[in-house]
């Protein structure tokens, strides 16, 4: 939706950039520059400061690439984390995800991306250098592969497999199956399929 | 979703801050963020900036109401609108939204909210007070009342019908009715009964 009535430039700025945020259409991105400015701007001066202080403070922690404030994050120095896992996610968010299942001690790598070559996302970009850096630390005995079941995701994890198992790192990957507490009827058909590939015995 | 790995204190200030943004859960906030951070730093930076210059630079217009970055704006200071007719919306994008059907060309009011005894919000935090004086400009024939056709847009639709009609001003309300383009079949019935209360004769 163009404003078809003149609009100050400030407000015409602000509606563009909130629209770069991922999920944020013309409409939505008009709606919170509206709600900022006239119900909340103390927000709106503390989103300004947030955003200022996150980009001067934070970088990549240099042992998972996570985002932190200082050289190691507080994950990665943990002493009471298994050093000899080392499990692969694409984003922070699914670091947290894994987390919140309280099923893993070990530590990990986050590719913050998978390989999409369509939009040009390669090895060298997402620094695969780094990742082999990294798990050629000597205490890493194990890998999991925990990338999206999407297809960029598989297709990172089959490239990863190949490259790490050519250095003689042990590999796995999360399993696929049923999710915990689904009805097979409303299961999508792929995930039966894939079910009844990996079943196990009891 | 807590994120339950220790996380550094300038990322969970920028995902507390945009999580005030209306339709902005944690979890949106929190991708956001990352995408922010990860693959669009210049768009933080201008976001950043945007966020400032709208708060410096912005203020109401002293006839409408609406944001403007001078004393009156460019809407109010155009001299082929129509003085003599008033439109009186609930934000700046209805505003837009009469706009663009081209079919208005007199001027506007933005009351920047409606009624709404339960959030706190009366006559007096609308300031309907400068509204009455904008009225009183000589000029204003006639009032068109705009504000949206849900329970609290009617209530102001009717409070400040009574208001403005105790001053001898015509006042007058959008039309109820089914929308262009609909097949009857799918309006909701209670439009149905308003478009028959309010049929015309052809």
């Amino acid at each position: 939706m163009e404003a078809p009535l003149p609009e100050p430039e400030p407000l015409k700025a602000l509606i563009e950039s909130l629209r770069r945020l991922p999920g944020v259409g013309v409409r939505s991105a008009r709606r919170m520059a509206y709600h900022l400015l006239q119900h909340d701007q103390p927000g709106a001066e503390q989103l300004s400061r947030a955003l200022s202080s996150a980009l001067r403070d934070l970088r990549h922690c240099a042992r998972c690439n996570g985002f932190t404030e200082e050289e190691i994050c507080a994950t990665c120095s943990n002493p009471k984390r298994d050093p000899s896992i080392l499990c692969i996610v694409e984003t922070p968010a699914d670091q947290n995800m894994i987390e919140s299942s309280h099923g893993y001690r070990g530590l990990y790598y986050v590719l913050m991306g998978r390989l999409a070559p369509l939009e040009g996302i390669g090895p060298d970009e997402l620094r695969f250098d780094r990742l082999l850096k990294r798990v050629d630390d000597g205490l890493v005995k194990e890998v999991i592969l925990a990338t999206n079941f999407t297809a960029e995701g598989e297709t990172t994890a089959h490239y990863l497999s190949e490259l790490l198992q050519s250095r003689g790192i042990a590999v796995s990957r999360l399993a696929r199956g049923v999710p915990a507490g689904s009805e097979l009827e409303y299961v999508d058909a792929g995930t039966i399929a894939w079910a009844l590939m990996e079943r196990r015995s009891t």
